[in-house]
């Protein structure tokens, strides 16, 4: 089976995407796709993402979209280890908390609606900011009472709710949000930053040199 | 088994959940939160839903919230008829329909966000109803390229993405929004809001007389 992967460096659905690959130690190929050149928006994206976003997960030649239909093909191709509980009470309770995440937070502070809050109402970089950090301060709220025990969001072990709050964690602290009110959290995304395969799946490692 | 639902008639992720119930013929007792009265941000609904949000699905006394998790949930435990394919790859794209709605268009034009665009930038109706617009276009151009050869979004049967798809069409006709761009939306929410299933999670159908 080839995997190719249409990512981008900086990109918090992609940084999902890579997390679980090298969770599950899967080997792919990496094609980047530059939001800074508006790549993403190309004739050769668009033929295998009509969002024109990233990231695309091709296999054999398929392509696959949206982050968590990506992780939820993985998690059902290589299951070791299992990102999704199988029970399903406690499957549903680790897709809300990832769903906290990919719904409710990142979609309102992607790269596309920052753009459109400065063509229609002329927002500066600091009320994008604004912006920016009151969608992630309204979404961690939320999910700190949503964590278990630990460490990990997941329980003893990362999964597909950690793989969504490392991306976000990291967004968070680029915009300098403060992050005490949220000491679950952090906890989990220390104790999954700590493992190499969220290390290898960092930014500044996919970052084109 | 008791199931408690927590909704309010006009939100779009509660008109989700309650599409799947009725596909599956599952009896549940229904609790109103009224949205007009903010009680989705009162004590009792933040005692279940986190967010603050509905729907929430009480099992037996244990809150599921986010429609996604909810939907998955009765998929695994009332798998007939089941609306998320078991097959990966099959799986993958109902998944990803589903998400280019549940995360790409519904969060950004939710009221909590309409809001925010008046307190923080002075966004009148004109201005919001532009900004709701834009994005269900953004979305339905993308979900139209990935619809199969129907009748459904799904295919012959309605699935996970119709589920998501026929309330994100009644938004978008309340709004209105030309949809003549759209004729695989446009077939796969006539041929969905045929069944009786549908009709009978339709917003009026509950509306608190």
């Amino acid at each position: 089976m080839k995997l190719v992967l249409h990512d981008y460096w900086r990109s918090s659905a992609s940084y999902r995407v890579r997390i679980a690959l090298a969770l599950k130690g899967i080997a792919y190929e990496s094609r980047p796709v530059s939001l800074l050149d508006d790549a993403q928006h190309g004739a050769d994206n668009l033929a295998i993402n009509p969002q024109g976003f990233v990231p695309t997960l091709e296999v054999d030649g398929t392509p696959l979209v949206q982050s968590l239909a990506i992780i939820d093909w993985l998690d059902t191709t290589f299951p070791d280890p299992l990102l999704i509980p199988r029970e399903p009470v406690a499957r549903a309770q680790a897709l809300a908390r990832a769903l906290v995440v990919a719904c409710d937070i990142h979609p309102l502070d992607n790269l596309r609606v920052l753009k459109r809050l400065q063509s229609q109402f002329g927002a500066d970089k600091q009320a994008r900011d604004d912006w920016y950090r009151h969608w992630i301060a309204e979404g961690f709220v939320a999910l700190e009472r949503m964590a278990g025990a630990g460490p990990f969001l997941d329980g003893a072990a990362p999964g597909i709710a950690d793989v969504c709050l490392v991306p976000q964690i990291y967004n968070a602290r680029r915009l300098e949000l403060p992050l005490a009110a949220y000491p679950a959290l952090v906890r989990a995304d220390a104790a999954a930053t700590a493992l190499p395969a969220f290390a290898a799946a960092h930014p500044d490692r996919a970052r084109p040199a």
